[in-house]
């Protein structure tokens, strides 16, 4: 079985979004500095790695800001799909799926991560299946002990306070696995058992 | 001028050590995992970094788990001085030095953490000093803007509660400089600017 996976930059203090998340600011104070390193376009074996899975899943708070009933002019942060296969977004809220012109769509899961992640090894075949994040749903995935492996991007920045990744997510052992080395930042691969 | 630099051992969810440190449990519940790589002879250029340091700087808590007046009869927890270098203890409570058969004496600082540096470089000389821990030590030589470089070893272990490294230290620049990857952890040297 393929497996499921997750990369997230991570603060040196162990947030991976800052405080006062909100429609303006959707990584919170800070939050953005964690991303620049991608943005510098380092890492880029990491995205080959990224761009391989055939499937990712969200959380919908990572999807949008919207809480309760959807919004159905809501078609998520990025004006497309940025992974460029299907998501399957967690949710509380049934909504049709959102087709994306030219790409994969994003589907929208209210039957729990079990179900989410069944569906989505279903579409990515032999591929991998990534969790996008947020913390909560890595969480969530770490708790259950679902997730065979974590990517941490360790981010040289502090931010103090904010979403924190690593709590109540039960006792899962992590073995280092590979360490890639970019300019500013280092990714560290682990492999998780239970 | 030498550098003021520390390396220390920190598990993914930020702890330098577990909860409940005491006498029969110096590191606390679960601490002594972040150190398994030390005992399983990992990181060899690591150790010579450390080796070429001229003087340590440590806290009272690092030293023993006693507090208040001195109990002149504990000589730390090594028997002996494991940095062959002198050592100066941060403590509130006078005590003469300690000398040790062979190897270099522990000092005992009452004046605080800038008169501790300054008696450490005079003795170091050309070398470097290093804060040799515990967490408070560090989080205090980084809030004073003291601290030139900090090597973490992100240790694959979760504490969940325990001393935590970097909270409020202020807000520090780092920036990533040096990467080393061992079997089991990685360490991820920073150049620290205020």
């Amino acid at each position: 079985m393929s497996k499921l996976t997750c990369q997230i930059s991570v603060s040196l203090d162990g947030y991976v979004a800052g405080p006062s998340q909100g429609p303006d600011d959707p990584l919170g104070e800070g939050g953005m500095r964690l991303h620049e390193w991608l943005f510098a376009g380092e890492g880029p074996e990491l995205q080959v790695g990224i761009k391989s899975c055939g499937a990712f899943i969200m959380g919908r708070n990572m999807f949008g800001p919207g809480r309760g009933a959807w919004d159905q002019s809501w078609h998520g942060w990025w004006g497309g799909n940025p992974y460029h296969q299907p998501v399957f977004v967690l949710t509380h809220h049934e909504r049709e799926t959102l087709p994306v012109d030219g790409d994969a769509p994003f589907h929208f899961v209210t039957t729990g991560i079990e179900s989410a992640l069944e569906q989505a090894r279903a579409v990515a075949g032999d591929r991998d299946v990534m969790v996008a994040g947020g913390a909560e749903t890595v969480r969530q995935y770490l708790a259950a002990g679902l997730l065979d492996e974590l990517l941490l991007t360790v981010t040289p920045v502090l931010l103090g306070k904010g979403e924190q990744l690593l709590v109540d997510v039960g006792d899962p052992t992590f073995e280092q696995v590979e360490t890639i080395v970019s300019p500013s930042v280092t990714h560290l691969r682990y492999r998780v058992t239970y």
